[in-house]
């Protein structure tokens, strides 16, 4: 069966998907209803592991919120990472009700509005500025709140990233300061009240391609020391992430071990010594609580129709968006899935899975190999702990809002 | 420039656009704060009386409420259209908290829960069987509540409608029963404590071929005609929508009177004399509303990168997904949009419009053909009225929700 290593990781007891080491039926009584998310503690504390036991010391990671923002998360994620990025005023409050200190705190994004650039410089987290006009509000809203803010450039590098399923950086991009015209701000930065820390450089995410990650972060290390030319010290630089994950049938995972390599070499060769006092960071967000999440659906209706057969479950795209293939895929494919109450059952038919939304696009499994399911069972879609439920519109039909647990 | 019939529609009052008659600066004074969807009430009464205008009197309209569910906007329509469908317990509250009948309301979708199934019965609304499994959910639910439930049957029919944006019969399907199998569900119905008012037909969704949509109709009737020799008396029957409007350059307007003779004739040559019960009902969602509303946002940043001018505006496809290209498009093209407070300048430059989220996905506008707008300015998108807030990941990167106003 495919996905093997994504289910094994939750492993299973009795037959049973297990999630936080409790078997499914039973977390669905915990939980009280389905469909439901459910992350897992231990895997997102395993993970965090990987990354430090491969990549070198010196780098610091950090958490970015937007992949999954659910309180519980980021507070677990907050003893394990050294730092959190944040998109919106909402995810910077919520990284800040977190013994996370503020200075750990970056906050990124085009068109940041007057208010959230204000709570930022109040709290102190950094700002990633991304124009020429987000500085000018910076300053403003320094003198307003009384604080000096403290700053880092966004740069669009001048360079690609090829294989990033999002490519974030190279070319013209509504993302960070084109390279070139960092200089420039630097000018403007000197003269003005801030504190100017380093350089943020994002290039794309979900990359599973690490021989094109070591590259883009060479590459990045390689413009930021042309530009630490003429900047203050850098005290801080963000190399961007990138990480992908394994969602479908013939993706191959990461290999990190190149990656970590790759940033020691970085570090001896070119960082040590150029950039003393840097705080190297690498932010991850999918890469971190993509594969620990779960998304767990009930079957409600069996049908078969003109020699198809048809699960109908209780979720759907209004909960998981990307599963359905409408966000920001070019052509649906199925997510990892699996009967979470039949796990160790033959597979023994092919079924389209189907959400309770009345649309076609709410296509869960397409004709999808699993084990015979009957009204009651569980459906269960992996690589859910990222993205998901955030980025799907829950409001969609009106039905009830999911449920979220850590495990 | 492009899309003049839909912006025409709603007017100028010296320069800028109008909504509900009232220029949008005051608009966005009296909203508060952007970004907002404003939906034009005079404009949803002109659609409902053109309707009214070219379809056959005896044709009853009914809304799909799941186009845009905003109690206002549904308030309003209960004065205007026979009927409502809704797709989930929420939309069957919404629709009846109006004065519209509870029996005038009907309840379609696969996967229905058991307890909107209740919700249901009690109302006294009429619920669209899709499957054998629902049938007894719903007889169980007539039990408990102790009232008869009033039913139809959802047919998914032997035939496909050729270009419709999303096909929802023909072939296998999770919607509806399969025509071949309805007898033996009208035999169950038979001995079941159930009143059987008859079938629901809905093959397709945002057709612009008239000639597609009468031949679909045509063959619905056929297909009824067929499956009434062995019913009991039709007194519903519902022959689905499908009517599309246009978003993109080329679209053209679909043409209604066609639709409206077609209709005029299947009356005259079939239902009159062979369904003289029948209440014949035509169900449209995005028809009515999607031209009606407008999502409203203000430039926050305007920024050239490598030659390319961009637009970054304080909402994004956290609001309106659909014109980002993430909601059932394959190929990503421009939703129509302007300069709302510039609506008479001259078109002088090629923009990027983006969103403020963290992600290259949320692009509203590429390259298009803008007068020259600055910070401040009030970028509008068009055909907003459908799918658009429901149908979009309010909560993705933690911005505040959007307003939405029936003006």
């Amino acid at each position: 069966m495919a996905f093997r290593p994504t289910i094994a990781a939750f492993g299973q007891i009795d037959g049973q998907l297990a999630v936080g080491g409790i078997p499914l039926q039973r977390l669905v009584d915990r939980v009280g209803s389905t469909p439901f998310f459910a992350y897992d503690r231990a895997l997102l504390t395993n993970r965090v592991k990987l990354l430090r036991s491969i990549l070198p010391p010196q780098i610091k990671l950090s958490y970015a919120v937007k992949a999954n923002p659910m309180p519980a998360v980021v507070q677990h994620l907050a003893t394990l990472v050294d730092a959190f990025d944040v998109a919106s005023g909402l995810e910077m409050r919520t990284a800040l009700d977190t013994p996370m200190r503020p200075a750990d705190v970056s906050f990124a994004g085009p068109g940041k509005s007057e208010a959230s650039i204000r709570q930022a410089v109040a709290s102190g987290a950094v700002i990633e500025i991304e124009s020429a006009t987000e500085l000018s509000r910076v300053i403003q809203a320094g003198d307003q709140v009384g604080v000096r803010p403290r700053v880092a450039i966004r740069v669009n590098p001048n360079f690609e990233v090829k294989g990033s399923g999002m490519r974030m950086g190279g070319g013209p991009q509504q993302f960070g300061v084109d390279a070139e015209k960092v200089p420039a701000l630097l000018a403007d930065l000197a003269i003005a009240n801030v504190e100017f820390l380093g350089f943020h450089v994002f290039a794309g995410s979900q990359n599973l391609s690490a021989d094109l990650i070591c590259s883009a972060q060479r590459r990045t290390v390689d413009l930021i020391l042309r530009l630490a030319d003429n900047s203050p010290p850098i005290r801080y630089l963000n190399l961007g992430g990138g990480f992908g994950i394994p969602y479908f049938d013939k993706d191959q995972p990461l290999d990190l071990s190149a990656i970590g390599t790759n940033l020691a070499e970085l570090i001896d060769t070119a960082l040590k010594s150029n950039l003393p006092d840097a705080r190297v960071v690498i932010e991850l967000g999918r890469y971190i609580v993509g594969e620990c999440g779960v998304y767990v659906t009930r079957v409600v209706d069996r049908k078969e129709s003109r020699g198809r057969q048809y699960l109908v479950v209780d979720g759907g795209l209004h909960h998981q968006l990307a599963a359905s293939g409408n966000f920001g895929q070019v052509i649906r494919r199925n997510y990892p899935i699996a009967v979470g109450n039949r796990l160790c059952e033959e597979v023994d038919e092919a079924v389209t899975v189907v959400g309770c939304l009345c649309t076609p696009l709410d296509l869960l499994g397409d004709n999808v190999r699993l084990p015979h399911a009957e009204i009651g069972d569980l459906i269960v879609l992996f690589q859910a702990g990222a993205y998901g439920l955030t980025a799907s519109p829950t409001a969609f039909l009106g039905h009830p809002a999911p449920i979220e647990v850590l495990v």
